[in-house]
């Protein structure tokens, strides 16, 4: 009975390692499992794209659902085998509240995601529904991330950042309200159509400040366009901001994790080594 | 007598501590204070945007124009209130001069600039400048200003940074200038309608150098072409101007509020001093 | 008569005082003169701007001429007097030489340029070479070169980072034409019209690699749309490049410009002074 | 025969040093060919440019065609020669293994591909192919890279700073994606022809992260126009990430590569050692 049960936790501990992206040495199984996994996702990103295409949808019909059928339940096998293995992990080590708490984790939600539209839309017949669920199927993307280390980086530079980006957003927000509003007063009379109310002026704010200028809404009369200028100008100095706020994020942490000579190995003095 | 001046003194000094957002442990009664007056202001916000949307202005017309006597009324109490208490700052502490100052002042100013526009729309039949007025509603959104410190660090970069800035408003307002009459010689024959002006041709310039590029307005000749493409190519070069002084004025002052730690004052070993 | 070249010599120097912009205590008739000359150029500005809106120039015909008139005799009898008093300089001490090499300064040129087409004008007929000439005029604006101090920071940097700037524009006329002369192979087939030869598509790439983006001339098919897709990519990184530089180039400035705390001021070995 | 051997070798030592860009001291055949050269490069990529064009075309066609052979004869004995002459260079000194080692070098493919395309025209009727074959001589520009130095500098700053670019660019593909897809299921409804599939999306994804913005396809519905609001705001922000990658490398760069004097080593005094 007790062999059975250091069995099961031994081959647990196997399967661990070959679902888990760890550092170390990789097992064959281990690198077999990830490009496979990794090959899925990458086509199903594919099939998504192409599939929204109308002629491929019609011509190709059999082999996307087929291949949507393979994905979910590979998907699904994959997503349980985690849950199952999930407690060799020091974090969620108990069998019950670890499991639950490893459910709720960022990187298993996005697992559940990957795979619930498909049963959610077998629930329903209602086809704008279902034209949403298979919205989400765009998700199964994020299931990239497991691979991108980089991505801590990027977490990192918005933690040590937040409060400059929290500042950036509101700047950015005050600038597109009063400018829309008063853009609104300025131009609804001449353009009536187009700046119809703050909202809709809203569009025009947001592409002026981004410097898109798609050309769909523009000022037409004299005090719109010395407006639009001073918008389209404080817009971009206004991104010089968080460029500023990320590039002396990235320095600093590159600089923190970077190993930094010291400034002196031994106290010139006495020669002792200090720390 | 006396008595009743020290109360009145001490019931001040507490509205004082409710009003003012102060560092430290706020009251219960500033933090309700602080929570009603910050959601009257996000509520007008809305209010302003979604009044300027016609079916929603007509449908819910009497709840638009109560919600905004109840703000004229909160924010006329909340001024007064202000203006009586402002002498326990230690800035504005001359019961009629510190006041008088205290009216001059930004928060002050623009408190006084959200609740005006009702009053003064009262005097005037003029629809013109009754839909003027409530343009300057719009100012409310300042009023949340108080709340954001962060303002300060914006603040103290385009101080330090002033004469950068300048020179960079300088050089943007040459290039327009010199790109703009030009342009408007080379073009004016080609589209007389479109580059009519040199004034007409700033709009040309604005959007082009900021690189909006809304397309309403662009040259067709192949003289205006050539002089558009070094326009477009000088001005985002001419951007990576203002970006970089506001990076480097970022790093500065962060570099200057942090706390900088020196790993080792003095050698722990011997105690000789280490610069 | 040696008296008479004294008070010749002293009179010069004392205009000379009046006319350059020296650091140090100014005359009052230094700031006189220099307000009205600072006066004359913004109305010139004003002048040729306003000129060329039609209505306008109709109505104050006589008063723009009259303006143009004053603003000639008061920039010619200026550069003369400069000519005169250039001598007071170091740099232009020698009364032919010095005179003559001043002439060819980049102020000298830039005061002649600036009245030069006025009179050149009254020797043609010519409607178009008027219609240049004119143009000429917006140089004036230069004239308020003397002023900015702050352009020779721009100057240094420059200077400084000359090698770098060059190595963009390089990269980026590369980038532009292979861009532009693949596109047109590929549009070229499709849009005849609008894609009708490289330089034509020149202009595509110019507005996209600057994301511009009037809306005049774009890929329409699968292949053009991906190539564009691609270069507007490439266009905002490699704008990250003279960024950088710029940013480099003005930390580096001003690194060298401001007062750096030296390491050490004393050895701290035996006391003595570093330097 | 040992003598003609060496004699041999000895002009091919100086061809080597003819057609080689290398430092120090220059020979006159060495300024004369790199002049020739580098103007034969220039003229052909006019020629290419102005070649597109259908009236030059016609009117010069023998002058281009005269042109076209001379710069492949001229371009085919260069590379000839360079083959001849590389195992001068140590990386290629074994006659045959060194030669055919440097036929894969970039700089051989390069010379190569500006000549490949004019023979392989010949061995074809097709119209469509000598077309494609025909674009390929816009690679004659890339033969300029032998002479810009300073290419060095951008190829190690994405060396250094590769694993960031890629991270850059798997963010870009990922919100490209992502909001491509999304936006595609929101406006597919509302303009079935523009939006028509995620690839046709995938269009207004690119012209709106990167803010280039032509205007033939942007959303309708409100919806879609807060995404694209989103969008738009986040593309703007995200290229802040590859700019201030390729800042610090610069930065990093310059400061590795620039001596960096130390004031003192030693004090001057006492000769104690000062770091």
């Amino acid at each position: 009975m007790n062999n059975t049960i250091e069995e099961q936790t031994w081959s647990r501990k196997n399967l661990y390692k070959v679902l888990e992206v760890t550092r170390g040495k990789k097992s064959r199984a281990s690198i077999i499992f990830n490009t496979v996994l990794l090959t899925t996702i990458s086509l199903n990103t594919f099939a998504i794209i192409l599939h929204s295409v109308k002629s491929l949808r019609h011509d190709f019909d059999t082999f996307f659902s087929d291949f949507e059928y393979f994905s979910v339940v590979f998907f699904t096998i994959e997503y349980f085998a985690r849950l199952w293995v999930c407690v060799e992990n020091e974090k969620y080590k108990h069998p019950v509240w670890g499991r639950l708490r490893y459910i709720f984790s960022w990187g298993a939600l996005i697992d559940l995601l990957a795979i619930m539209p498909f049963y959610l839309s077998n629930f329903t017949s209602d086809t704008g529904l279902i034209r949403i669920l298979r919205l989400f199927r765009i998700f199964r993307l994020f299931k990239f991330s497991r691979y991108v280390h980089a991505l801590k980086v990027i977490e990192n530079v918005f933690k040590e950042k937040r409060e400059e980006l929290i500042l950036s957003v509101v700047f950015f927000l005050f600038m597109l309200l009063i400018s829309s509003s008063t853009m609104y007063y300025i131009e609804n009379a001449a353009q009536p159509k187009v700046f119809s109310s703050i909202p809709a002026t809203l569009w025009w704010g947001v592409t002026t400040i981004t410097s898109v200028g798609y050309g769909d809404t523009y000022p037409v009369t004299t005090l719109g366009k010395i407006l639009g200028g001073f918008v389209a100008v404080a817009g971009v100095a206004m991104f010089a901001l968080p460029t500023g706020i990320f590039v002396s994020g990235f320095n600093e942490h590159l600089k923190s994790t970077k190993p930094q000579e010291k400034k002196y190995k031994y106290c010139p003095h006495c020669g002792e080594a200090l720390e």
